[in-house]
C-alpha cells in the first residue's frame, strides 16, 4: 500500500502517511537533560529512514541539551529563540575542555563536526528555543559527558528514548519470519 | 583556525564561520525549472558536509521542480505556501507513469523513497511554496524526466548547478599537491 516501506530484514512496516502534519504531532519530554522535547519528523525506527533523520526540538527556558558527542554529521537550524552552542575544539586529546560559546539566533545555522562535543542552551528568560535537526546514519549512537572535563573514555553511551518502538506488536512486526520445518 | 574542515584528498577549505545567518544569504535562481530559488544551508561543496546536506527552497507561485529522481533519501519539511507533491507509484519498471497527487501545506513533511520519481509544484496564485530539505549522501545525482512518460533510461544526469563551485582559487585548494621529484 501507499507509504509503506521495507525495513532491513525484510520488516513491512505498518502505513505511514506518505504526508503528515508536524503540527498535530505532538512532542515528547524526556529527561536527557532539563527542559528538553523532541519531535520526530522522519527517522529509522518510525519511519523506515536508512541514511538520514530529521528532528525538531524545543528547550525550554533555562533549559539544555546534554554535553555530548555522536559520530554522525549533524545540522541544525534555528527557528525561534535564543541560546549558546557550545563546542569543545578538540584540542585536547583526552578530554572536551573549556568550549567556544557561540551565540544562536533566530534563522542562524551551524554543522556540528563529526564527534566534536557539544551542547546547546535556551539562555533566554521567557521564550522557548526551537530547531529543526537532520542528522546522518540513524540512528543516532549517543555518548553523554558529566561536564567539560569528564574523559572521552568515561563518556556514556544513552539509549535515547525517542527511538524505542512504542508498542510490542511493532516489535513483532520486526522480527525474522519463523521458518517452517518442511521435513 | 576555527571552523576549518578536511575535505577528501586533504584539501583544507577556506574559513567557514561556525555560525551562519540564513537570513543575510540570499537565495540563487536556477534555470532547472521555472520559479525555483535555492539556498543551501550546509552541503558538501562549500561547507565540506559527507553525509548529509540541507537546503531552502522557494517556488514562485506557478512554478515547479523538475520531475526526478536520485538514489539518496530525502526529506522535506514545508515551511510556508500550499502545493502538490507529485510521487510515481513505482509499479511501471520501464517509466514513471500517472503520479499520485498530495497536496502539501504549511508544517506538513514528507520523504521520497529513493530512486522514485518525484516533483513539486506551488499551487497557490500568489505565495510563495518555500521548503527545507535534507538530503543524504551528497552531492546528489539528478535524473531529470521530460514528463511522466519518459522511459527511465532516458531520464538525463543533470549538473546541479549550486553544486558548482564559485572559483577557480577554490578549485585549486581542492588539487592533490604536486608530488617533488626527489632524485
Ligand atoms: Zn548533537
Ligand atoms: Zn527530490
Amino acid at each position: 500500500g501507499s507509504g509503506a516501506l521495507e525495513k532491513p530484514g525484510g520488516c513491512r512496516q505498518s502505513e505511514i502517511p506518505l504526508i503528515r502534519n508536524l503540527s498535530e504531532q505532538g512532542y515528547d519530554s524526556y529527561s536527557l537533560s532539563f527542559g528538553l522535547s523532541h519531535k520526530t519528523v522522519a527517522g529509522a525506527v518510525h519511519h523506515g529512514m536508512k541514511e538520514i533523520e530529521v528532528w525538531i526540538q524545543t528547550i525550554a527556558p533555562h533549559g539544555r541539551s546534554p554535553i555530548h558527542r555522536h559520530a554522525c554529521e549533524e545540522v541544525v537550524i534555528i527557528l525561534k529563540g535564543y541560546g549558546t552552542f557550545y563546542l569543545s575544539d578538540g584540542h585536547d586529546p583526552d578530554v572536551p575542555g573549556k568550549p567556544k560559546e557561540i551565540p544562536i539566533y533566530p534563522n542562524s545555522t551551524f554543522s556540528v563536526p563529526v564527534n566534536s562535543v557539544h551542547q546547546v542552551w535556551n539562555t533566554h528568560e521567557a521564550e522557548d528555543l526551537q530547531f529543526m535537526v537532520a542528522i546522518s546514519r540513524p540512528p543516532m549512537e549517543l555518548f553523554v559527558y558529566r561536564n567539560w572535563s569528564t574523559p572521552h573514555n568515561e563518556a556514556i553511551l544513552e539509549e535515547i528514548k525517542w527511538n524505542k518502538l512504542k508498542s510490542s506488536s511493532e516489535l513483532k512486526q520486526c522480527k525474522e519470519p519463523e521458518l517452517k520445518d518442511e521435513l
